[in-house]
Order: structure tokens, then sequence, then C-alpha cells
């Protein structure tokens, strides 16, 4: 296949949108914002042996590499839109396009976003995509603005894709739930309703501890974590202890749950939201004066990480 | 330096603007999109060793990044405002980020954009920029708006790139000028007045008779191309016979000039436009009913080329 195939093929496949004026197939994409409505966008690459380990699917790349940017959208509360995709590929193979159309399509259709443009190139296989969205002035749920007393929350559970990561990396047979949660990151973007009822927001991507000391900088508080109350799924409680489950869950990346903070006194009203969305939603900790997470065990005695999240040119 | 301290690089260099809500530090950039206008968005990739010689400087590597997507922006006669940069290294190189910034956030001020977001990660050198800009709502310059009757246009001059890449590829000393013109293209934007005159643009990254092409093949017409009307540096043509820059100017890839259809009515006010903006715009040929290109010599015999155009995975 030549490159103008390649895109030939990407474009007969990909929805329509009425705010996309013009789509693949120019220089350039034309599109309608709403009236009122701030333009939310985030960019994020994955990279072959990097961010995903090499034998990956074709069709989990590609739902993996829209996650991620879509879980972006998912923690500033906005509705996701459009997206552009740049696919740099060792060589053209159709088959492999398609595979890695059906996982990254397949979840653009589950959020009604169209791919408007971008491009293929020749290279190292990596895959960098830029997602659109809108929210209302105001509204996004920024890293900035926790306050002291705040309750924190998170989404799902915590430490299944570590979990699946380090299973494969020691060659053990693979938990296919930790697994499916390693290649197939659901962007929460089903919380946006118990969000309206929260102050800060981050997506958990490089680790909690990592991305809530994100949350504390950015506003200028601590936080107090209970390490007993993160919450595990059974699959995680069945393939590790709990030393080692209390590491994957604080530490571990690549989850792509929300943490957020809001009120006390917005406890119910997350609760019954989180519940409509199906996505479990469990207070760990709260905001307190000072600086940096704290993650104390249930008898109060400090619990200490050896390295707080994944930093990619860490040592 | 770790991913953090590689953000924080990044972030205390980049220009401010009013629309931007929200910068680089959080989940996602929030950006102010005009009322009344269309967002514009185009997105390309440079890969080291495919999209630039291994050997190329950071700052020409960060300048080309960038110019190479403002180019589809000035393609659309669209205005610059924001971009976003997701940046793959083998490690991380203050040095080597400082010199990139020199050249990406450089060509960035000259055009007002202001880098909002995106993220660095480790893997091959690779560079992903997607650009934002705004229209007013049917005046971008699309491919499919080609007439029957229209003189085609190009910019500036041709076949410099490929003439630079090539006599470094034959490890010849090169010609500084070509070179600068392989590693440091211009975005043709400040032919964005003279484009009110015009139907159809696009701006000439993989061949004049590859990307020509594409326009003829949007707007269901043929073009006619005086091959010896094409513009040729004073360098071109002091380093290559006339046979070797007929098929430089006519299929090399790499200026990112614009090429562009208008009415011959309009002719004198391209002309104004375009020394105003101190951009030199030639007649190149005009557009026929039909369809492809097809170049013509001064005695209006055909001249062929053994190729078209660059394509990533051509043969």
């Amino acid at each position: 296949m030549a490159e103008f195939d390649l895109i030939a093929r990407i474009r007969q496949r990909v929805a329509q949108r009425d705010d996309v004026v013009l789509g693949i197939g120019d220089d350039a994409a034309l599109l309608r914002v709403p009236a009122g409505r701030e333009l939310v966008v985030a960019m994020d690459t994955l990279n072959a042996g990097v961010h995903f380990p090499n034998e990956t699917s074709p069709a989990d790349i590609g739902w993996k590499a829209l996650a991620v940017n879509l879980s972006d959208l998912a923690a500033m509360a906005a509705e996701p839109a459009w997206c552009t995709l740049s696919l740099s590929l060792p060589q053209a193979d159709a088959d492999w396009l398609d595979a890695f159309l059906d996982g990254f399509l397949g979840l653009a259709a589950l959020h009604g976003v169209a791919l408007v443009g971008g491009d293929t190139t020749r290279g190292p296989l990596s895959v960098c995509v830029t997602v659109h969205g809108f929210v209302a002035p105001g509204q996004a749920r920024r890293r900035d603005a926790a306050r002291v007393g705040d309750t924190v929350w998170v989404s799902g559970t915590l430490g299944d894709a570590a979990g699946g990561l380090a299973q494969w990396r020691e060659g053990q047979a693979a938990d296919l739930y930790l697994r499916e949660r390693l290649d197939r990151p659901m962007p929460r973007l089903a919380l946006r309703p118990a969000l309206r009822h929260a102050h800060a927001c981050i997506d958990v991507s490089d680790g909690l501890l990592a991305d809530l000391g994100h949350v504390c900088a950015a506003s200028g508080v601590g936080v107090q974590l209970d390490i007993d109350a993160l919450p595990a799924s059974v699959a995680l409680r069945a393939n590790f202890d709990a030393d080692a489950r209390r590491r994957l869950q604080a530490t571990g990346g690549d989850d792509y749950e929300l943490c957020f903070t809001a009120p006390a006194s917005a406890r119910e009203a997350i609760e019954r939201e989180a519940a409509i969305a199906g996505v479990a939603a469990t207070a760990i900790g709260r905001v307190v004066a000072g600086e940096g997470v704290q993650a104390l065990g249930a008898d109060g005695s400090p619990w200490v990480a050896e390295r707080k999240g994944y930093d990619h040119f860490g040592v």
C-alpha cells in the first residue's frame, strides 16, 4: 500500500459529525466549536516498547492510544468531539491498519468522536493522538482547584494495569482481567455528571501518588491518603499479596481512573451520579493544609513508596 | 533531567495569548475560539532519518516541525493561534531541548503562536505537532475549489529543498542556501491576503505534481503546467543542470510553497498582495477540463516525470 491508500483506507471508515465542516483529505480540518463553549485540547503519544509491550495486538494499541487521550478530556469534565491521529509505521500493512482501526474507531464510536485528520509516516511504530472537546466556561475540572477539607475520590479500581504489566514482565501467565485493564483502559467520560460536584480532577496515568502530587502542587495543599481504602479489583487481590497490591495501587500507572476532590457535602450526590454511570467511586482521603501526599495505614502509620510513579526519563 | 523537569523547562519559555485560558500543566489546555470563526486543525509528524537527516541540528528540527504544520494552516488561508507538541526523545538532554526550543519557539513567536500542551516521552526521536487556527466560515482555501479557467500560481521558488537534500545524499558540499531551504522552510502565512483572491490552495510538501494532482482529483479538473515557467532560485540554477532542475522543481518535496488557483481576473490583485507580502508569486499553468496534471515544455511537448512526488511507503 502507498501512503495515500493508507489514508483512503482510514477515511472511508470514519464517523461523521455535523460540526465537522471538512474532515480527512485536505491540508487541515475545519471544525465548528459550539457558541459559548471553551475548546479543550489534549495530546499524548504511545511508543512501541515504551507505552505498550511490543507484542500488543494492533486493535489494543488503537484502543489505548485514543483511550489515554480521552481520559485527559474526562479529567477536565469535557465533552469529547474530535481527534486527529499521526501514525508512524515501519511498513504499510493493510491487515495491521484494519485491526488498529477496529480498536481506535471502536472506542471513538462509543463516545461519538470523529477522526478528522492527521498523517501517516514511515518510522518506528508510534501513535500520536490529539483530542478536542468542549466545556462551559469555568466548568473544567483543573488540578489547581482542590480545597482544604475536600474529600479525595477515585473511580474504579487501582493497580490493575500495573499488575497486568508486572505479570507480563515476569513472564507469568497473565490474568486476563488485569491484562485487559492494561490494554483496554476505559476513559471515565461517564463520570462527567459526578464531576459537576467536584473541585479538582486528574486522571491516574503515572501512578496515584505522582498524579495526586500534581494536584497538591497546583492547588497549594496536601493530601492524607488512606492507603487501605484504595479500591482493589477481585483479580488484583487474587494475584498479589497485600504488600505488592498496595504498591501497585499507589504507584502503578496506566489505570486511567479519575482522582478528584469534592466538598464533604457532595458525598451523596457523587455516589448517586457514579452509580448511575455504573462506575465505582471511593473516598480515599482528604485535602489538608500543607503540601504533598502522605499515605497512612489503617492504624495511622505512614506508608512509604519506593517511587511515586512512572517517569519516562527516571533512573 | 526527569520528565517533569523537561516539561517545566518548556513551560517557562512559552508565549502567552489572551485566548489561552489554561496552557501547559494540566490534563488538557482550555482555549477560546473567536465567535463566528471556524477552527482549523492540522497535525504532522517528523521522524529522524525519514523527514530530516539524522545530523540535522536540534534548532532546525524544532523550526521545521512547526513550519510544516503552519504551512498547512497557510494553505487553508487560516490565521494561526495555538500548537501542541509531542516530543519523543531517546534521552532527556537539556542542551538538546533548549536548542530545539530555540527553533520551535522562535518560529512560533514570529507568528504569534502559543504552545499550549502536549507531552514528552521516551522513544526514537520523533516530533509530532498539532496546530490550531481560525478562518471565517467559507473562507478556507480548500483543495476542491479549483475551477476550469483558473490560473495556477506558486509562491517562492521550487526544488530548493530537494536540491539541498540531493547534495546531502550524494555527499557533496552543501549549497548553504539550498540546505537552509531544506532545514528552515518558511510557512507562507504572509500570503493570506493574496489568497483572498484564490479558489483552491495546497502546500507543496510532497512535490508539485503530486500535490497539484490532489487538487485536480478533489476539484474534478485537470491542470496544464508550463514546466519551464516553474520558478527557480539562483542557487538551484547554479548547482543543477536544466534537466535535474526541472525534475527537482516538479517532483521534489519539502519546499512548503503554496500552490493555488485563481480566476484570471485576479492576476493584478494577487501580484500586488504578493509584492506587499515580500513573497514571489508566479503563474505556472491553467486549470482545464479533464483530470490530472499535464506538464508541457515551452514548445508544447509533454514533460514526463519518473515519479510525481514523495510517498512514505512507495517502492
